[in-house]
């Protein structure tokens, strides 16, 4: 169970005064006239993706009231309105949020954030009064925190709320978002929806910490899974059986998920990628997508990463095929110990 | 629990055979002779060091016949059989080895295990037909198995058997064994002694496979160790409160042992080292130790460490201040982070 | 001599018909009104800082008809034209480009070129028709291009001509200009002006080109110099005198200009900053500053860097302790080497 | 050219009072007999392989007196006796020693060495007081100056001379050798016969300096032709024309021998091994043992390398693919930059 240590909360209720502040500061500056709060609580979802689709999916099956629907791609829009009942379909995202109170958002980066709040006919264009918009894409810290900082000046609430778990994860709704909000009540807000396509919600601290404690755990599980990588294949060129090894790195200050659940070195872990070549799991490429927004913060913020930058490169050469790049990023064992047979 | 897996077992049982054909092509060679074996089950203990006092003492408390000791410090011989009864000295490890049938060794470096076993009045120059030498240092793969061949063609035994666990663990009889043997009857042979000085004691495989799931283990931990450091200080920078970080790294992909039993950010883990200051542990020059003898295997087996090779050259640089050198390996976290308020 | 292979000049003329084309269609789309041309050939410079200001200072000397700056820092362009006779103070980038038909910018960092020329009140507000923008900042590579597209579809002609050589080689004009341009005939119209503020100007091909190969020479520098320092050190803890190995180095493979000419250990070569405690030269910040530009590039053309990524963090070590980041970007050695006498 | 800078001179002849101390010290505790001093300048070699079948030839065209050879392959010593006038046989290292008052080695590795002197019938067991060995071959700094201080202490003298230049260097005479040694006296009798053999004949300071010079160059070679890969791959994927930019960095702050003599990219210097599909120049397994080397003398010598550490492994993966393995290192580049296309 994620929950949040004392020292938490209290930053957090700290935060309320702060924010309140801010807020009013805000409130003078804002640059987009925003419509009167309804009683509604239309539902709004955009982006209906490889993720999103099946997140919209249960939402819509969890809430009453309207929900209302936008992706580019109106094959996808069509299969969504078809596969689930009481579905509106928006003309854009400023339309979509003129219409709801509540406004997901599952994006594939950064650009296409921006695009969908700042943009023209972006959903700043017609957002409602406290109408509370949920990013669940992973995206640059920065630029999370710029456009929840925009949508605040507007007269909306903003969380970020970036995902783990994968696609199986939100087929099975079982998701775990981090959430960085304001204040409590946002999260307070967003978990209701949130915990409706997931089983954990976490609150991780001020807008921006979802983004951050998503990205530190990537960085951490992308240097210990090569880790896992060099450690099993010295092992095994040592003469050591794999599966030992492992049990002893598994009961042993070498533990981790790398080892003990995503073992890189195939049939050591049944249920584990490597075990089913690859398949499944987290795919190289977005591994590299992740460290490259690590990169960026830790540019951004003077942050040193020594193993951390060598592990991003690491990614992009193996990413550069386009075959491994499509495989569970465990695939860095193959990368790391095949070079002896070539 | 650690056990064996299935394959595991079958591995050594294939191993018997082969090492009968191998212990009869050795008896025809060896070159030292080996006295008759006696039914004195006398024990010998060699180097009575930070760790190899308690454990002899545990030893000795829980053994009976004869105990035998040797250590190049007088002052700490006459210190052990001070405090224990029924204690023998030798004058030199060949004495020592002249009066037991089983010998436990604790020496710091393959240089002294060299020594001790194959040097002027070594082990093998007193050496009892069937006598098990039981070597607990942790040296490098290649000299350990070396050295084992070498005791077995003169008529002796030999199990590698590296600890985990530290002085603390040494005391407290909690030690983890990690053990290579020819077979499974050496194994079961150490594991009765090696049972009164830890509380796990796991096969690994053949000689030297103790050694090599040791440093395995132990060059996943460095990584991991800076893995943590790099996320942790990451997070920090970004605005994460670090025990907030490490509640969500800790139940999601980036969990393992460095994060959260010993994780390198003071108080976010109470019983860590680092909230202590970085004190207790495991030395940072030790674990430099360690990665010196991951990096002699990994050149003696043409394996690539990317990761591995930066984290060894990372512990140089901290174990090059003398006061860092003595702190917990976690201390990492501070040299990394240190950097921004300089 | 710096000077277009056969193979890359024909590339270039490649690039006319190429750009012909381009240039139709942008035409076509332009949505700044740019004014008509004129026959004046007044000068434009924006940016009076560290370089830019000697950079002016020369030009303005060598060149006829009327000379305009803009700076934000009131002071030093009042302190310019005092200094200088026969300068023009503009009010914006927008009225310098009113009255200039040549700008020339010289600006810190990406933020800065966009927004001296896109922003509200920029240069693409007032440019003249066919004026040439020539930026010599060092910034990303994909910004300048986008800046340069942007230019010239408002009707202007742009280059990128970022500067090797420093404070001293802007004082003496003897700065090397690194020029990217969409042809040749805009490369020697920027020729013209640039060859007045250094001696070499150096055509290295299409729009970012220039800021193209800046970085990547910078990319080689700081891998060579930080090469340099392990080999050094290393050298010198075996014993070796460091002036005796220098020498070898430098008539044997290992030579480069980071050992021949910038070594990085005190007194090798007298007129190595080096030799001066570290003072002069390029500073640790700003080459640390690059890094990161070759970072950016590095991840939007997914190519790996493994020696590179790890020198960016290298320096971002570095550059986080105020004093070295300060100092010549040769100070890698005493960070290196220091660990020991700590 | 390559001289001694007036500050290694002063430190030379400091080392020779140093050294006839040493030498009085040693002189008692001699532990082999050391035949009688003859007035024959015999010349003898051990080790007719690659490079010293070239030597040895030349060295016998160039010298009076007799020339013995000794090879554990008697075909090769057959073939150089009868390609060679004058050469004698002798039947073991020991009985070459008997003969001769200057002996030569060319030998693959470290341990070929220590058994060529140190072992059984091996050059100790033969040499003749004043005898000088002169080893050419590139092994463990610490192993060379063991190996040395043995031949010294047995009545001998010893110089360590390895070589730059390789196979063709070698057929051509025009090696450079690095050469270490107790006084400046053995340094100007081992010059005599080196600078038959090779057209640069460097001191480098005191036994074991040549070692030591010769693997800090070819770490930083190492270095930095993984650089100029890096930083080629990246221009050329932004669009640079790879000789322009070689064109470029060679005349600014990255020229490097990789880059203007070596340039790993094909087709950039003409006759360089990348333009004839990376065949003659170092293999790549070549530099790999050399770097094996640096990291044995880093880890006695407690010296932080960070990039090395990396370039070592990075050659291990290189040389793990044996097609790369006998390629010139500079197929490092290949390597980096084939990563996308696959």
């Amino acid at each position: 169970m994620l929950s949040c240590s004392p020292r938490a909360t209290q930053s957090i209720s700290q935060l309320h005064s702060k924010t309140l502040l801010l807020l009013q500061a805000r409130g003078q500056q804002a640059q987009y006239s925003s419509k009167a709060s309804t009683k509604t609580s239309a539902i709004g979802f955009i982006g209906l993706g490889q993720m999103g689709f099946h997140m919209a999916k249960h939402l819509r099956a969890k809430s009453k009231g309207p929900f209302v629907v936008f992706d580019m791609n109106k094959d996808v829009v069509s299969k969504f309105k078809n596969e689930n009942s009481n579905v509106l379909v928006a003309t854009s995202p400023a339309d979509l949020a003129s219409q709801t109170s509540v406004i997901v958002t599952a994006l594939p980066e950064s650009a296409h954030v921006k695009q969908v709040y700042l943009g023209e006919n972006g959903v700043l264009r017609g957002i409602k009064k406290d109408a509370l918009c949920i990013d669940s894409s992973t995206i640059d810290n920065s630029v999370s925190i710029d456009v929840s900082e925009q949508i605040i000046a507007a007269g909306g609430r903003a969380v970020d709320a970036p995902i783990s778990g994968g696609i199986m994860g939100a087929q099975a709704a079982t998701l775990t978002f981090m959430v960085g909000s304001q204040n409590a009540a946002d999260f307070e807000r967003a978990k209701v929806h949130l915990a409706k396509m997931g089983k954990n919600v976490v609150h991780c601290g001020e807008l921006g910490a979802g983004q951050a404690a998503k990205i530190c755990n990537n960085l951490l599980l992308a240097i210990s899974m090569i880790g896992v990588a060099e450690a099993m294949n010295l092992g095994m060129r040592l003469g050591l059986d794999p599966a030992v090894l492992a049990s002893i790195v598994n009961t042993s200050s070498g533990r981790c998920w790398s080892s003990d659940t995503a073992n890189p070195v195939p049939n050591v872990i049944a249920t584990a990628p490597s075990s089913k070549d690859y398949d499944g799991g987290f795919k190289s490429r977005l591994m590299l997508k992740d460290l490259g927004l690590v990169s960026n913060a830790a540019k951004d913020s003077k942050t040193p990463l020594l193993l951390g930058a060598l592990s991003e490169n690491i990614y992009r050469m193996i990413a550069s095929d386009p075959t491994m790049a499509e495989k569970d990023f465990s695939v860095v064992y193959k990368w790391i110990s095949n070079n002896k047979q070539k």
